[in-house]
């Protein structure tokens, strides 16, 4: 399994996304910035690990009230949208000031393992949500490079396949940083589970001809009534799952949901640099004076989510009561 | 006004689109086999212009009823879905068969002329259908790069915008040979038309904002019930443009009809290459081994279309009865 993080001789290895599959290049950062420059540029993407990765990067902070609080501000500032880095960057104020900096590498190395447990059990609960052989779509990445786990919409699609419930993937190629063309294929091709690459405006066309069984893929924030920020493309994917039957699944961490955010209008939705449209690497594709606007993710209205699959199981509608219900649960376990 | 293609000293010259916006290059074509495999690689594309093309390729045939024979197979070889390419050399059949060879470049000239001709009465048709200053998205492109004359959809775009009819072009990328990124901006450019280029995938965002008052594309080919297969990408905009009321509206000349497709079902979708997909240029973007799957097009049931403009005037629902009449009235004219 690959891994997007790891800890060495006292400083965060990442392994730069950006590079794969043609180069496996790590990046070792030392400092806060070091690590907030590597998230912003998405050098580490997938809302777990870019809290997990926000988390030792607060470890590497100078260890002063203010140097936690400067790195915490830098850090949380880097993605609007995926709220398991203002997650994790609280949990790493309140472990500063109960028990100091010392706290602070023990609590990122916990919250990595949270995180790998939780995946492990939503590959389980999803798994069981699948049918026989299924042909199933998914967009973006959501396998271990983007939770340093087992994944989550991808770890359940492995987790199915190893049970026999899977029969192809369909790889949403996923513009315009193409994390399913570069990263999902890489991962899938590690483990041989069979796929097939298309572009992303291919589900229509997918769909109208009876190819796909189930779409599935993972969240940015979930609202406290089940409507999900996700990678751009998501929710076109949903509202073309309702028309064609198809149920449309979300997998994801608790940590992704934000109670905070009654509802989907309440999501900040991060608008990238338009270069990654207009450009492609080095190559100017579009005239030289063209605008590009650049969204990095929509919402979808939780009518059109079928379950969310979370590591305390399977939600279904009414989501505000199964959301709260879950919370309070796992709330009180903890 | 962009031209794609010119007849110059007996031979056909195509502006070769691939390499647009960065390059203008002209290819010189002075056989049918030369034709041929400029459409098969999108230096010339759009359906009417591929027609016309297509037409000028038969006048380059060896002046046989064998060499015409030849030709006309090879050039209806090249790309499948389009019906305008059957269209135009079945009548370069027909002339060769009435009036011999000599027949053939006056036709070319003639279905050129009778595209511009219509190109101009799809946009005064198209433009009237519009509200004050609407933001209108479009997909692929539809403009004189695709035509040759005005262009269909970005035609009527074109006179709308004169009449203060449009604020906005969203221009969607178009992956994977991104036409809208490379050609619809270039054509926009050049006559000032404020756009701004999205990720095929932001339709859902856009829409959800109410940024969209109005989806218009081309047709490569429309069945006898109005069913339109267009650009891979097409059926996903008609499907969101029906979840938020927006009006879905497709320009298209007569030639694009095809009464011999009863439905939708009943149209060949060409798929291509998957190097379109994995590779970006000279760059591999996916894993070496990586197997993708590349449809050219998808359909739209005609439920889902507001209106079909063409240069006999604007076609609404049901589209078997509203199509089967103007043919009729346009054949009794002609």
């Amino acid at each position: 399994m690959v891994s997007p993080l790891r800890w060495r001789d006292g400083t965060l290895e990442i392994l730069d996304q950006t590079r794969l599959p043609a180069e496996e290049v790590w990046i070792r950062c030392s400092t806060p910035d070091e690590v907030a420059d590597a998230i912003r540029r998405l050098a580490v993407r997938g809302a777990p690990a870019i809290g997990i990765a926000a988390a030792y990067g607060l470890a590497l902070a100078e260890p002063s009230a203010s140097g936690i609080e400067r790195a915490a501000d830098l850090l949380g500032s880097t993605r609007p949208t995926a709220v398991n880095l203002r997650w994790a960057l609280e949990r790493g104020r309140r472990a500063f000031e109960s028990a100091g900096a010392d706290a602070l590498l023990p609590l990122a190395e916990r919250i990595a393992e949270e995180q790998r447990e939780a995946d492990s059990r939503i590959a389980v609960h999803g798994a069981a949500l699948f049918g026989q052989r299924e042909r199933v779509l998914t967009h973006c990445n959501t396998g271990a490079l983007a939770t340093g786990g087992r994944g989550t919409a991808l770890g359940t699609i492995e987790a199915a396949w190893e049970a026999g419930r899977v029969e192809l993937v369909w790889v949403d190629e996923t513009r315009p940083l193409l994390q399913g063309a570069r990263l999902t294929t890489y991962e899938l091709g590690a483990v041989s589970i069979p796929y097939r690459l298309v572009a992303d405006s291919s589900a229509g066309v997918l769909m109208t001809r009876g190819l796909v069984d189930r779409v599935i893929v993972g969240a940015d924030r979930i609202a406290a009534n089940g409507d999900v920020a996700n990678k751009i493309g998501t929710y076109p994917l949903a509202v073309l799952a309702r028309r064609h039957d198809i149920p449309f699944c979300v997998a994801a961490p608790l940590s992704t949901v934000d109670l905070a955010s009654p509802d989907g209008d309440a999501i900040e939705l991060e608008q990238r640099d338009p270069a990654e449209i207009t450009r492609f690497g080095s190559a100017q594709v579009a005239p030289a004076d063209a605008e590009a606007v650049n969204w990095a993710f929509d919402v979808t209205p939780h009518d059109l989510v079928t379950a969310i699959v979370t590591e305390a199981g399977v939600l279904e509608a009414p989501y505000d009561r199964s959301i709260a219900d879950v919370l309070s649960t796992s709330q009180s376990a903890a």
